[in-house]
């Protein structure tokens, strides 16, 4: 019997018509379908393509602890791999649901990495948090010769400061607690009037905001701030 | 009358599946399509989405010369704005091809910048060929805090060395006849085993090459490196 294949689709950063159309074909020719999930609560990506599955298609939800430690995160990867390999042994085959993009800080490279050795693995990019958040701020995020940086919030401040002098545009992204910090920062560099907040873009609770309008304490993992040192075109 | 809307559809790297639902949905209402296209040339973006289109649409051609010369780009922009202006002003939506992720290195910027502070103008994002590299190469992009920097190709070459060795992932885009030097770079780095080569990524005449195997004379302007310091789980 031939082993199944596993999908790592691109479901895009949040609205539902905001997927492929080759992705959304794969997702609903999988018999099944896996996806990640907060321990005990709802699957952000389920809920992206909830309204394209039948109910013919069974589910993996890979519950995922949100610890900080990595350990726990890599022992349910190491779980749900081996529940996947037992759908491709039968010959099914397997669409992995991705935020985003499959390889774009996604968690999809762990399951990638236990899996890519043993089996067909085939990537479906998807449109990434960059390019929903560019759109919904109508900024660009780079052009011509610019070079762009895109910067995990958690860097230490000094580190966020020497980059960001150093490049013509940036995408700051996982900034939750660390919103404060990155403030501080473009502050400090005067740049702050060339960066704008998104919060949750394409989704219906979108926020767009000035940096000073931005409650610190309120600051959701799925936000982004974008700079451009030039400037850009603000509506 | 109310004035129509300009769309700039990111309608992805090449392949035509990997444009969104969205972009499909309003690509297809749309009275009026305009697209770039080199001067006595073919679009590549109407090529794209060619099999999308249907007979009633009315098509803008907005011809852009390739010289390196800024000036009749920006004067062949104008013009376009203008035409689009037109349909605008008779109450006519029109959507504007954008390969890739309009906002990501793409020309709609010139439209944008010339057509948003009188129109309504409404973008959606699509797939980058960041992604679409990434995906063709099984090659994560980036991960964890990572930092990654997208690169243009024609910076200096003693520049392209200091930002390489300053981050953990890097994409060095609109490579062209720039190969060389970026090869002797990422060679002199000790990052060449590291990188991989992508052309016309999700086209039927893709390629992924090693370094080593390509050919610097034939390589095209939509082609990239991606390099990870920390290598990449390569096939």
């Amino acid at each position: 019997m031939t082993t199944g294949t596993v999908w790592g689709l691109g479901i895009g950063p949040g609205d539902p018509e905001l997927i492929t159309v080759k992705a959304l074909r794969l997702l609903q020719a999988a018999p099944v379908v896996a996806y990640p999930a907060p321990l005990g609560g709802d699957s952000f990506a389920r809920t992206i393509v909830g309204q394209w599955l039948g109910r013919g298609q069974a589910e993996i939800v890979i519950e995922v602890p949100m610890e900080i430690a990595p350990e726990p995160a890599q022992a349910a990867y190491d779980r749900a791999s081996l529940q996947i390999a037992r759908e491709l042994d039968q010959g099914r085959d397997v669409a992995v649901l991705c935020q985003g993009d499959p390889f774009f800080y996604g968690s999809f490279m762990y399951l990638f990495g236990r899996l890519a050795g043993q089996y067909r693995v085939e990537i479906v990019p998807g449109v990434s948090s960059l390019g929903a958040a560019a759109a919904a701020l109508q900024a660009p995020l780079a052009a011509r010769n610019d070079v762009l940086a895109v910067l995990p919030g958690p860097l230490p401040e000094a580190e966020l400061a020497r980059r960001l002098e150093d490049v013509d545009a940036a995408a700051i992204i996982k900034l939750g607690r660390h919103f404060g910090k990155v403030r501080r920062v473009l502050d400090r560099l005067g740049l702050a009037d060339r960066a704008r907040y998104v919060e949750r873009a394409t989704l219906g609770q979108q926020r767009l905001l000035p940096l000073e309008l931005v409650d610190p304490g309120q600051v959701p993992y799925f936000s982004m701030i974008l700079v451009h040192r030039r400037g850009v075109a603000w509506r």
